[in-house]
């Protein structure tokens, strides 16, 4: 499948893509998709007539959620008759759709949060990443907990504070207390992190008390967005126990700007792990619900130079997510249209895929060498922290563009 | 004060507390308060021209959230312009008033939610709660946690299941792990429990990054609800390692319907204990900003017979609101209008002010035997749990009225 717009290989945006996202515009707000370096305004071709919309309203919402309560059913049919105005084979099309001014260059667009997020749920189902965790905080011979392969480990985080890419971090300030001390200390975080996270968005769910099975969940999902949860380590080690992390992460986490459907996603679906010990019939599931999607993340320093520092794959996950959205609800909570869940730090086994500075750097024991000669055990005031994620199978490519979050001092 | 509008003394509604809550009508929804057995629709007031206000759409909202976005400015001018509308001195306007349609008994309205709730975020803030609560599942000679005396612990909570009194809970289904079994096993929660709790709500914060100080924080403190937080004991005792408790609370929790302002909560205002390790600069704070309010719960079971199980007090906290929300926003967690923050399950020094039937039958040891000679460890499907709270100072009385709501079975 190829576009009249043209692109190169390597751009995450391909027509095989089609994600979504909200543009701020003079006069309000659009959604949006993108093919190759051109964003497209779908209000502008609903307005043209060349998509059809019950409820054109949608296309001029603050967020996606409304555009994503149509179902999926809807939002999908929209999605492939983008794909078909754009194809190559409509080139005959061009002009007339360029003529409506739908096509704006990336670079004169302003994108903003794609999704007012409802309730945000964070996992933790990476297992590479449980045990490196394990063993440097617990215990290194039983590094995971007892119930870690029964369920999907999951906590609430903070939905207001989930920012897009873009937006700066402040480091947080907080309580901390060093091994040796009797009290804690007050200051800026010293252990900065990120955490490599993708994270799911769902669709309108069943009212509170129904739950969502694992062979319904995929009809529920939407589509995904690169995560990074970003994490102030030394008050997370103070503050957690016993109800869980708290000022730690909630003082941001930063979201891609592009929503990637799942159905731009099927071409990349896998089998995941034989889940040993058996797990409870309500977590089964059948079809391939793994995804395999290379993840990357790199730290700009202030001076410009950049580091790939891990090379992760979404495929890790020990849990996927139609196990999760079912453990999710199998308490009969309610899931709304724009709910956020993401995946836990997503870590390979070898330590070049880990997906947080703790891991690649051992609690800050093996510090990384940047190629200005810094030393980085965690993240720096500064620092630029750059994820990257896509796709790729023969010459389709699907990609999520990057997230970026640079770090600022902490305002004391 | 007194007010045209007659009530009993023992009446929660007095024209000193002038609440502020949401009635679903015809033709949507209503912003109304409740003196006596009256409520009192704010848009017809506004209509007759009784009230000025200069965004008279909030009235109209289905939740106080755009009210509430006024400002306590304005709010609170609101407040006293009702309460002059409605006292003895203003009886010659009574048939006036009564002549628009803006009073309606209580029974022939409807309530809904009173606010939409951004992000849900529970405390543990009670010291006897979290002793009786160390003691059970910890060390009962170490029963508090080395951070617990340092900070306000408090996780983040769901906020798309927190649903308005009468509302049925049905018994959440999940796994558990009984201590002699190798494996989790799956059903219905066997240990489903209330937490007697009030939680605040706040008004517009400030922006991500800035923190608000315990001298700030009652200017971002709206008013106040009942809250129950019911909780299923043997799914959270099997779940929340190690990053807090999930199913076992997202499944629902229930608040009373009427948003009782800071205002009427003022004259219960009282110190709180001295807090001993000094705590941190940020979380010391001058005023009384504990609050004198009884607390009961009581169980009907389905036969109708009721039986109050425990008196507790809102002023048996240890970490009040003005630090909770200091500590809160300290690493720059930004708080939007319409956050509800629980106070953590409330017990007092003795058994009978227990907070849940965890502390007040200590884990199901000493069953407590209803009026109708049944027994209770937790609570049983047909249940209805009952909350209510008021404060009471020589004839001023100003109450939540009650938060209910009934188990129904678990649907497998």
């Amino acid at each position: 499948m190829k576009s009249w717009i043209e692109y190169s290989t390597d751009n995450d945006f391909s027509i095989y893509n089609i994600p979504f996202g909200i543009a701020k515009t003079e006069s309000g707000f659009a959604v949006v998709t993108r093919i190759g370096d051109e964003v497209i305004f779908l209000n502008t071709l609903t307005n043209a007539g060349l998509i059809d919309c019950d409820k054109p309203n949608v296309f001029t919402s603050e967020f996606l959620n409304d555009f994503i309560k149509l179902g999926k059913a809807k939002t999908s049919a929209i999605r492939v008759k983008i794909q078909q105005l754009f194809s190559i084979e409509n080139a005959s099309n061009k002009s007339a759709i360029l003529t409506t001014g739908a096509v704006i260059h990336f670079a004169d667009v302003v994108l903003s949060m794609p999704v007012k997020v409802g309730d945000y749920t964070d996992f933790y189902s990476s297992m590479d990443h449980a045990i490196n965790i394990g063993k440097m905080l617990r215990d290194p011979n039983n590094a995971l907990l007892p119930n870690w392969k029964h369920l999907p480990v999951g906590y609430h985080g903070r939905s207001s504070s989930i920012v897009i890419s873009g937006t700066d971090v402040i480091r947080p300030i907080g309580q901390t207390k060093p091994a040796d001390a009797e009290f804690p200390v007050f200051g800026p975080s010293k252990l900065l992190d990120f955490e490599l996270e993708v994270a799911f968005i769902t669709g309108q769910g069943k009212p509170m008390g129904q739950r969502i099975t694992t062979a319904e969940a995929n009809e529920y999902i939407f589509g995904m967005v690169l995560f990074n949860d970003w994490s102030a380590r030394d008050v997370q080690g103070w503050e957690y126990v016993p109800l869980g992390p708290f000022l730690a992460k909630n003082f941001a986490s930063s979201i891609s700007p592009w929503v990637v459907t799942m159905e731009a996603l099927a071409p990349f679906a896998t089998s995941g792990p034989v889940q040993e010990p058996e797990v409870l019939p309500y977590l089964k599931y059948e079809g391939n619900h793994h995804y395999d999607i290379n993840l990357e993340v790199a730290i700009q320093t202030a001076n410009g130079v950049e580091k790939t520092v891990t090379n992760s794959n979404y495929k890790f996950m020990y849990w996927n997510m139609v196990q999760q959205l079912a453990h999710h609800t199998v308490n009969g909570c309610n899931i709304n249209a724009g709910d956020m869940m993401a995946s836990g730090t997503i870590s390979g086994p070898s330590p070049d895929s880990f997906g947080s500075m703790m891991e690649i750097t051992w609690r800050g024991s093996q510090p990384l060498t940047m190629p200005d000669g810094t030393e980085r055990k965690f993240i720096n005031d500064g620092d630029t922290v750059v994820m990257r994620g896509a796709g790729i199978k023969g010459d389709i490519r699907v990609g999520f563009g990057e997230v970026i979050g640079k770090v600022l001092p902490a305002q004391l």
